[in-house]
């Protein structure tokens, strides 16, 4: 597939996914929750979009696999894999926040290629086509291209909330969030790209799952960031995550989160 | 002043004010930190948006007060006064975050009337004239209502960060959080208007300035809301500040808060 295709299909399930999402934004939508202690919600918006993008995809390419956080996995050995969050940030979703977005990656033998960041209400697409990583909105297209923050002192660092850390891990980030300039919360899916777009130089999390991330990785590495676990390992499988704006920037981190 | 006329000057200031943010809205602005300790930033958006908005009142209106984040008061006991904060959320703007605010109040013989929050590139607008509260959004123009939750543990609460909290705050704070079903972070007076829209049930914050809620008490108000501080008294000098979505909530969370 080639980065004009990518990019052209990328943008068409995001034009089918808005019209699920955006007509249940800030409506009167039923909440689920998915956990028996805690509160997980899901809607009818994670599930209608999830349902037209793997419809399309199946039409498109029928031989591709798909991963889907409502809907499962099909295909599971295909060389190229479409892993679908279709409301990644439902809390911010229900709570009325702009800030979640339409994730829709795709993996190249198990390795992220490209993807795309969605916020329909914004009207903002970032978008990994495999050779570069590009923001769309109201009609322009720019590329994206991460900060040269160097030093943990200059950086502004992200995390959706503390609260997602075990208490183990909240101590480790705690002592990084402490050496930066400014911490930020709040953001889901969209702190990375705004990490993408050179606003913000360090996102950490962790207990993600493979599909809150399989498109975000190629957005941020594209735009010269670097995305790993917190051992400096692929963070394919989600877990522990760092995100950072540069080689330098990521190598001061991965030392404060390793420094025991 | 009728609602009309205020409604109307108060869209005639953000048109102004937003010449001045938008452009240096994830530009390659100057960031001046007004603290000797820790990091509190103004950006040259602040400072121009306030000036035109000034410059704009006194012009119209030039017996009326004005008191401004950056530039301070003029006419203290005029009878009509206007309180601006030109970019409530400046860390949020530094981040590339689009959840700041241009607020502009206007106080009637110290006491907030009307207001508007205005987020210019999500192109949203909530507004009270002094009679109702509004949302405006590409043209269109809703009544804003708060929600109808009543109970703790059916709300969703917000605080822009726990941070903010001295440590005696932040244990009061945390109690209540653990009460409700939801707790967001990060969102400034983006917050306090999906309060009034009816999508947030409680917004609990200290350390406020008068500028930060001079402009959000009648939008919460006029949609049903209730806006006091921690004592349920008037919240318009700042301080410790709660928006509820309904008196029932509003004391319940109160309780919490005073349960010592």
């Amino acid at each position: 597939m080639d980065a004009e295709t990518i990019q052209s299909f990328l943008n068409e399930l995001c034009d089918l996914a808005q019209r699920e999402t955006l007509s249940r934004f800030r409506a009167d939508v039923e909440i689920t929750n998915k956990l028996a202690s805690g509160f997980d919600p899901v809607t009818e918006a994670d599930r209608e979009a999830e349902s037209v993008i793997r419809a399309a995809i199946l039409k498109r390419y029928p031989d591709h696999g798909i991963v889907g956080e409502e809907f499962g996995t099909v295909n599971e050995n295909a060389r190229y894999k479409w892993i679908i969050d279709p409301v990644d940030g439902t809390k911010a979703f229900i709570s009325g926040l702009p800030l979640w977005g339409t994730l829709i990656g795709l993996y190249l033998e198990n390795k992220p290629l490209a993807g795309v960041m969605h916020q329909p209400f914004i009207e903002e697409r970032f978008i990994c086509n495999g050779h570069k990583s590009v923001w769309q909105h109201k009609g322009t297209e720019k590329v994206l291209s991460t900060s040269e923050t160097q030093n943990l002192n200059d950086a502004i660092i992200m995390t959706t909330t503390p609260a997602l850390f075990t208490a183990e891990e909240r101590l480790i980030y705690d002592k990084l969030e402490s050496q930066c300039r400014l911490p930020r919360y709040g953001a889901d899916c969209y702190a990375y790209c705004v990490l993408a777009a050179g606003h913000v130089d360090l996102v950490v999390e962790s207990g993600l799952n493979s599909y809150d991330i399989a498109a975000l990785v190629p957005i941020v590495e594209k735009a010269g960031g670097c995305f790993t676990d917190w051992q400096g390992k692929s963070a394919a499988d989600g877990g522990q995550v760092i995100a950072a704006a540069n080689p330098e920037l990521h190598m001061k981190a991965l030392e404060v989160l390793n420094s025991g």
